[in-house]
C-alpha cells in the first residue's frame, strides 16, 4: 500500500505497521548469581503469523540500549495519536479523530530499532516468519530491572537488583517461548549484546533452535571493551545525583554521569573513518575557534546530543547492569578454550550459524568472530561467515541493511526449507 | 659509577643525576586567542653543557600531563631525602644526614618523565648535548596556567585563564631560548603533544632549529581524538566539585571528574593488544565474579589506579587546556593543504625530519604521520620516517627505548656533524 499524498509512516514500503506491547509474567526465576527474583514482567512485542506448523519463529535480540519494540510503529504512539485500528490489527490514518492524515504527528513516532530489517519484504520477513523480540531482563522498558518496584520493600530495586548475566536474559526468553508454545525457534539472532544473547541460547539450548545469526558480537569481551564499559560505570556512580542508586526517590537522573557514558560508549560504536567522515573537524555554526569551553566542533555537539537524548530514554542502573553482563559473558564458560566448550554443543542437535563482522567495528573485531567460526567449524556446525565491508563501525548492525539482506535471506530460507523436509516453503 | 651495595637511584648506568628546577619570567605574553598574559613564568630544567658554540642544545617538549622534569632526580625531592650536593652539581648518598645510603627513601623519588631516553649515553646523550625542557604555557608544573594566581584579582585564574594553543607554548619556548641565549637548537623532538611543539617550533621558527624528531604524533586532530578529549572534558567540567573552575577556593578538587576524563585518555594510550596481554580478562584477588558493581577485572583495577593517582598530582583545569589545545593544533594552519602550508617553510632555512610513529598507535596511527612525511617531502625537506612496530600503542612512545634509540642516536650525530661543517664533532 503506497500513498504518494501524505507521509504517514505506515505507507512506507515494508512497514510492520502498528505493534502491540506485550506482558508476561514469570515468578521465582532463579539467576545466574545464586540469587533469584520473586517475580519478572517481560515486556515482549511478536510480528508476522506464526505458522500452524509453529517453525517459523524468529526470536532477535536486542543490544544494550535496545528494547522490544523491533520494528514498526508502538500502539502506544499510534493511540496517542489519536489513531484507531480498523477491524483486527490494521490501522490506518483516515481513522485518526481528525480525519486528516497530515495532521499526524508522525515525527512523534519512531519506528523500532531494527526497523529497516524487520518487516514484510525485509531481511526478517514478516509475511513469511513470525518475529518475537524481548525486553532484556535487566531493562527498562517493560521488562523488570532495576527501575521496577521490589515487592519486598513496595521501592524501586536500585542497586539492590540482583546482577544479570546474558544467561539469565536468555533463560527468561526461553521461557516467554514456553508461554508461547514455541518448541523450537526457526532462528535466534541479534546483534552486538543480541549477538551474545544469541550464541548463548544456542549453544545451551541447541534443541530449541535451528539457527543462529551472530551479528557484530563476540563471544568474551577483550580488555578493552571491558574498560570502556567500567569507565562510564564509574562516571555513572560518581555522579552525586546518582545516589546510589536511589535517584527514583529523590526525582533526580545522574543525566551527568550517564551523559558521559553515553558519549564514551558512542565513540566505540563508531569507526574513525565514518567519524572523520561524518565531522572531520567542522565546526559548528561558527568559521572561527570560539577560544572558550563550550561545544564548538560538530562531533562534539553531536556526542553531547546523543548524550542527553539518552538520558531522556534510559534508566542509568540499567546502563550499569548491561554493561556488567556484557563484562561477565564468556561463551567458553568454564572451559579451558572455546573449542572445548563448543565441541560437543551441537552433536546432537545441530545448529546452524551465521556470522557477519563488520571490517569497521574495532569493538568487537572481525578476529574475534573468526575466534567463533573456528571453534564452531572445530565441532562440525555449520557455519556461514562474512566480514561485510563498512565504515560504520559497531553500529554498522544497525546501519547497514542491504548488505545484511543478502546473506540473512538466503540463510532463513535454506533453514526453513530443511525444516520442511527440503521442500520449498 | 656504579654501586652494587645499594640502591640510591642516581648508581643507575646513565642516569642524568640530580637536576634543579630553573624559572624564568617574562611579562606581556601575547596569545593568539588575542589576549595576553600579563606575566609568564617558565619552569625549566636543563641537563648537560652547552658547547662553547652553543650549537649542541636540544629542546624537548612534553605531552599533556609531562612537565619539565624529562629526566633524573628532582633536586627538590633529592634536597627532602636530606641528601646534598658534592661541590658543583655533583651529588652523593653519602652525603645524607645519617650516611647510611640505604635509609634514603629513595622510592619517593620519581626518574623523570623520559629518563630512558635522556642521559649520559642515552638517545639523548647528556654527554654530548645540552637538553632543556619547560614546563608547556598553562600547565600545572611550574609554568604559568590556570591554577596560578591572577595578578588582577589576586585569585587563582581558574577558567579566566586564557586558552592557549600549542603555538603559544612553542612561542614561550623560543623565549626562553632567547633568554638562555640559544640562536638555533640542534633539535627540537616531543611525543604526542610535544611531537606537535616541535612541528609547530619547525614550521614556523626554521631559523631557529636544525633538525625537528616528531613523535607519536599528528598535523591535526581526528574527530575521533577530539571526541575522546570532549568526553573527557566534560567529565571534569560537570563535576559538582569543578565548581566552575574555581575549586582553589573551595579546597575542593574535582577528583571524580579528572579520573574519568584520565580513565579515557589512559584507554587511548594503550593497544588493544598490550591490554589484551597485560590484563586479559583476568580477576584481580578473586576467582569468581563478585556480581556486584565493585572493581573486580584487572584492567578496571588499572585504570582506576591511574584515574585516582592522576588527580593528586594534576590540576583538572589544566586538563581541559591541554585537551584543548590539542585539539585545535592544526600544522596546515589557515593553507587549505597541508602541503600548502609546508611548501616554503624550509627553503630558506633547511630542517632536518625523523618522524616515527607506532604501529599500535590507534589515537595518532602511523597514516596520520605518512601524511606528514608527505607534505614534508613535497616540500623537498630531508625527512627520515620510521613506523616502530610495537604493541604498546600510544605510550610507546614512553615505553620503547631501544627501538627508538637506534633512530635518534645517528639522526642527532648527523645533524651536528652537518653544522659543524661535516666534520664529525
Amino acid at each position: 500500500m503506497t500513498n504518494t499524498t501524505h507521509s504517514a509512516p505506515w505507507d512506507d514500503v515494508g512497514s510492520a505497521g502498528v505493534v502491540p506491547a506485550r506482558i508476561v509474567t514469570f515468578t521465582d526465576v532463579p539467576l545466574a548469581s545464586g540469587r533469584a527474583l520473586p517475580s519478572v514482567e517481560v515486556a515482549y512485542e511478536t510480528l508476522g503469523t506464526l505458522s500452524p506448523q509453529r517453525d517459523n519463529a524468529i526470536l532477535l535480540c536486542h543490544a544494550l540500549s535496545g528494547d522490544a519494540h523491533v520494528a514498526g510503529w508502538r500502539e502506544s504512539e499510534a493511540l496517542a495519536a489519536g489513531w484507531t485500528p480498523e477491524a483486527g490489527t490494521d490501522w490506518s490514518p483516515t481513522d485518526s479523530a481528525t480525519g486528516d492524515p497530515d495532521a499526524a504527528p508522525a515525527a512523534a513516532m519512531r519506528p523500532g530499532w531494527w526497523d529497516p530489517f524487520v518487516g514484510p519484504g525485509k531481511a526478517f520477513d514478516t509475511d513469511r516468519y513470525f518475529v518475537i523480540c524481548a525486553n532484556v531482563l535487566g531493562g527498562c522498558s517493560g521488562t523488570t530491572g532495576p527501575s521496577s518496584i521490589d515487592p519486598s520493600t513496595g521501592a524501586a530495586y536500585g542497586l539492590d537488583f540482583p546482577i544479570v548475566t546474558v544467561e539469565d536474559m536468555v533463560d527468561i526468553h526461553v521461557a516467554l517461548l514456553d508461554e508461547l508454545g514455541i518448541d523450537r525457534l526457526l532462528a535466534v539472532a541479534g546483534g552486538s549484546m543480541g549477538g551474545m544473547q544469541a550464541l548463548s541460547l544456542a549453544k545451551r539450548y541447541p534443541q530449541r533452535v535451528s539457527a543462529c545469526l551472530a551479528i557484530a558480537t563476540t563471544w568474551r569481551l577483550a580488555a578493552q571493551a571491558i574498560a570502556f564499559n567500567e569507565v562510564g560505570r564509574r562516571a555513572i556512580l560518581g555522579d552525586p545525583q546518582f545516589a546510589g542508586g536511589r535517584y527514583y526517590e529523590t526525582g533526580t537522573v545522574p543525566r551527568h554521569g550517564l551523559a558521559v557514558a553515553r558519549m564514551i560508549g558512542h565513540i566505540t560504536y563508531l569507526s574513525d573513518e565514518s567519524m572523520h567522515d561524518k565531522f572531520g573537524r567542522r565546526l559548528r555554526d561558527r568559521d572561527d575557534f570560539a577560544f572558550g569551553f563550550e561545544t564548538e566542533f560538530e562531533v562534539e555537539s553531536y556526542l553531547a546530543y546523543q548524550g542527553k537524548r539518552f538520558t531522556e530514554r534510559f534508566d542509568a542502573n540499567t546502563y550499569l547492569y548491561m554493561t556488567k553482563a556484557m563484562d561477565y559473558f564468556d561463551l567458553a564458560g568454564e572451559a579451558a578454550t572455546l573449542e572445548d566448550a563448543l565441541a560437543d554443543a551441537f552433536t546432537e542437535n545441530p545448529v546452524r550459524f551465521l556470522v557477519l563482522s563488520f571490517s569497521s567495528d574495532w569493538l568487537f573485531p572481525t578476529h574475534e568472530s573468526r575466534e567463533v567460526v573456528d571453534a564452531l567449524r572445530a565441532a562440525d556446525a555449520d557455519v556461514s561467515f562474512a566480514e561485510v565491508q563498512s565504515p560504520y563501525g559497531h553500529d554498522a548492525f544497525l546501519l547497514e541493511p542491504e548488505a545484511q539482506h543478502s546473506f540473512i535471506v538466503p540463510f532463513l530460507a535454506h533453514t526453513l526449507t530443511e525444516r520442511r523436509g527440503g521442500e520449498q516453503a
